[in-house]
């Protein structure tokens, strides 16, 4: 295998060059020798191990060259393109009310947001300003000056004809901006006209179908910026960008399409300006074709999400008298994929743990009488039964999970295996120090109450007395005195003494999924 | 001169074609046929009239076709490349209260962010939350996950390197988001730590120096996606961009550059990555050359806002317990460039409207005793008298703007110059409707006064009364009754009355000039 030694190097994972806590490079890539080069490099238990030509060490899992790229989910790539009759069972749709109860709704939403470019959410209460309520339950609204949010609805002097009755044709909204809005949100408060239909059009798709056609025609408006423009008594806002963004590798990536709003291309030559007119004529004819236009109709309630750089949507006119008001607010698309990843590694983790429980968790526990699970269970359950609050129940039942992963045998063989630390790193990727600070305390509580309390370690089991030794012994007087001031160390004294007594095997134990809703909560699961 | 059809068409400026309020497109680009082309043209008086195979008409100002494109100002063209050099005598910078009081200390910072990425502010309050309305000054917080503002200081558990007391190498922020915050603000409470200074670096004259010297180089960072990352607790970022965005063009348009946050590239070959790494170095490199570096030391009152997008900032290490506290924000360059056109067209208007009256306005004033400057003068100081409100006294100052051009002599020919509408159209561009609609109306107010009150007639001049019979004669009842109806009327006819005894030769009369802190008032330029 030829490895590229800067980039090799760049990615080296070690406290030294990464911070464990927010892994951000602590080096600059300037400070890297010239002529870097790998000295020595072997391989053994899945890892990859290098000895550089500056002395630094550098220790990779083997499984980590293996990884695929990630992406950023936001080319044509990421997406799944659509014509209408892909949703002839329907639209990508959730009540917001399940949406927010139930984590794996809003994961069903802003996945289909991302892949699809939208959902409806339904039921949202028929009240003004609810609209911010729905961009803030993953993100962040992007006030600009159309307010933080805007009305459309039939306005008398109007400086957008978004706020008239006119049919407006498939367009993205505020092209004139750089950074324009990437995600729309139209919620309906009142539509009684007639007329005032919805309608989508995936605009990657109809990029899609204009490079296929006229592979040429694509070119040409990938390469010719555009000057967007508007302006009224207090704005003047321009952008000048292709109506169709590629990435460096030519993918699709963003779509600005709004006739309304563009204004003098000049600077080309006739030829260039023709081309560039035939190309805009052909893109403008796909997006207009009916198989693409995905039509409904938004009722009171409902609010409409989508990716403003890659859907254009459109209304049908309507009676001018007609009662027709919608509310919308602009957020963007990153917030949005960061909220979905959050939330799928939340539930992995809920899983994750329920995997350990039942399938490691099984095994013996360091010479007990009882297993490793039903240990964490039974420390979960006295804390629950003793009326702890909920980050402790929480830090009783999972204090141990740094011993799964075989590492406990370590302990066993006299090797302190830091189990406290590296359960609590792990799990605070995930929860809160209120959970992970007195899962890392708990080892040093039990040298800290074996210190203090003679009686203490009178009781400790026989293998806990064992390991005693092992982690350290009992604390110095000033050992003491010091991890008694440390913050967290009062609950780690109590999540210890749930650990003590969590050893009965004939006690009854609940079983994992009795804890998932509690740690649901404390992962921030239920909205 | 050969002309694209559907170009030209595009830019048809009737009234069918755009909407004169919004100057937005009423058509769209496929609703013209197929095979357009132009059947007849023909030059005359300044303008050029086509007549096409559709049947429709289009007329267009010569000057129109001789005008330079605008951009958008945000690429390297729109841009001033330094070195640190070229503020040896001084950054750019304003105090805070001048900013605030004067429209021009307010364009000269911004148009200093717009075209060198950056300016200060000093004498900012030294109070948390301030950053907040400095970036409302000229456009709209974007709230982030580390919140609306964020604190720059030690913390204790911090989750990015911004937060501790390490040197920070130039680098932009943010750089795993898309959309990116464009602008970056840093108000300085606390500076008392040994270290602590700031650097700022041009992003795009580092990469302008890696095309000249090493083209490949460039290209290379151009074409390769970066996998850029921020992860915390909640927080799961990525974007995959270059380090040197181009636009279309080839022209530099963004950069990014932040080693802390580059994650794992993948799916490269060998020779690829080292292409990238060695032209990554390079760049790096070039940012980090003495002469680039711009030092300075923020001071408590002190906010620097810059272009997130373009300039590199960096930072000293310090002392860890030595008392260093900025506030920040991330803002948009658009509604910034947006905020800066505005005051530059408020601005030129009241030069435009100073022009006015020092040049065409000294004429004759349709047969009457005075110029037109002074009836337009004298109305406003009748109505400032009076104790009328500021708009009122504008609109007394400006109602007979629609004379100038030269179109008064058509309503002494005999045909209607309807200039109170192509005055208050064209300061409604400027003013609000408090000011332009009683302009609107005022030729109106006078009809109706005629109708209503015989002795109002009988003390018309005699210019007037010419100008009354061309104006459509007294209104019927039904005419008058309607006219009372209108919002504004009664402002109108207030209007009116001033107008009418602004006539007198001997009167002393106010310059333009002592107007002008007024108009500034009522066109928002108080700040």
């Amino acid at each position: 295998m030829s490895l590229s030694p800067y980039w090799l190097r760049d990615n080296c994972p070690c406290a030294e060059c990464r911070d464990p806590r927010t892994g951000q490079k602590l080096f600059q890539i300037t400070d890297l020798p010239d002529g870097l080069a790998v000295t020595e490099r072997s391989e053994a238990e899945g890892h990859l191990t290098v000895l550089w030509s500056d002395g630094h060490r550098s220790r990779y899992a083997t499984e980590w060259f293996e990884q695929a790229a990630e992406g950023d989910g936001r080319t044509e790539e990421g997406k799944r393109l659509w014509v209408a009759a892909d949703f002839a069972r329907g639209l990508p749709e959730a009540d917001w009310s399940a949406y927010l109860a139930d984590p794996a709704e809003r994961v069903a939403v802003l996945g289909a947001v991302r892949r699809s470019g939208f959902a409806v959410l339904r039921g949202v209460p028929v009240a003004e300003g609810e609209v911010l309520a729905v961009a803030r339950s993953f993100g962040y609204v992007r006030e600009t000056n159309y307010g933080e949010l805007f009305d459309v609805r039939v306005e008398p002097q109007a400086n957008n004809l978004a706020f008239t009755n006119v049919a407006i044709a498939p367009h993205t909204d505020n092209p004139y901006r750089d950074p324009v809005p990437t995600l729309q949100l139209l919620h309906c408060l009142r539509n009684e006209a007639e007329g005032g239909d919805s309608g989508l059009v995936d605009g990657f798709k109809a990029a899609a179908l204009l490079r296929e056609e006229s592979p040429e025609d694509f070119a040409v408006l990938t390469r010719t910026p555009v000057p967007f423009a508007f302006r009224d008594r207090g704005t003047d806002l321009r952008a000048e960008v292709p109506l169709i963004g590629v990435d460096a590798l030519g993918r699709i990536r963003e779509v600005r399409f709004n006739n309304r709003s563009i204004g003098t291309l000049r600077g080309l030559a006739t030829a260039e300006l023709d081309a560039f007119y035939a190309a805009y004529r052909r893109f403008a004819a796909i997006t207009l074709r009916p198989e693409l236009q995905l039509e409904f109709r938004l009722s009171p309630g409902d609010c409409l999400i989508f990716d403003n750089v890659r859907l254009l949507h459109a209304r049908t006119a309507f009676e001018q008298q007609g009662g027709r008001h919608l509310q919308g607010c602009y957020a963007d698309l990153d917030t949005l994929a960061s909220t979905l990843a959050v939330l799928e590694r939340r539930l992995a983790v809920l899983d994750t743990l329920a995997g350990l429980f039942e399938g490691e968790g099984a095994g013996e526990y360091l010479g007990e009488d009882v297993t490793m699970a039903q240990h964490m269970l039974q420390a979960g359950a006295l804390a629950e039964a003793d009326g702890a609050p909920e980050h402790l129940v929480a830090a009783s039942l999972l204090h141990d999970v740094g011993h799964f992963g075989g590492s406990g045998l370590e302990l066993m063989r006299g090797n302190d295996n830091r189990h406290s630390h590296t359960g609590a790193d792990w799990l605070s990727r995930h929860f809160g120090p209120e959970v992970t600070e007195p899962i890392r305390l708990h080892v040093a509580a039990k040298r800290y109450l074996c210190a203090v309390e003679p009686a203490y370690r009178a009781g400790l089991s026989e293998a806990s007395e064992y390991t005693l030794r092992v982690q350290g012994g009992p604390m110095s007087p000033a050992e003491a005195a010091e991890f008694a001031a440390r913050p967290g160390a009062a609950d780690a004294v109590t999540v210890r003494r749930w650990d003590d007594r969590a050893k009965d095997s004939a006690a009854r134990t609940p079983s994992f999924e009795h804890f998932r809703p509690l740690l649901g909560r404390l992962l921030g699961l239920d909205g």
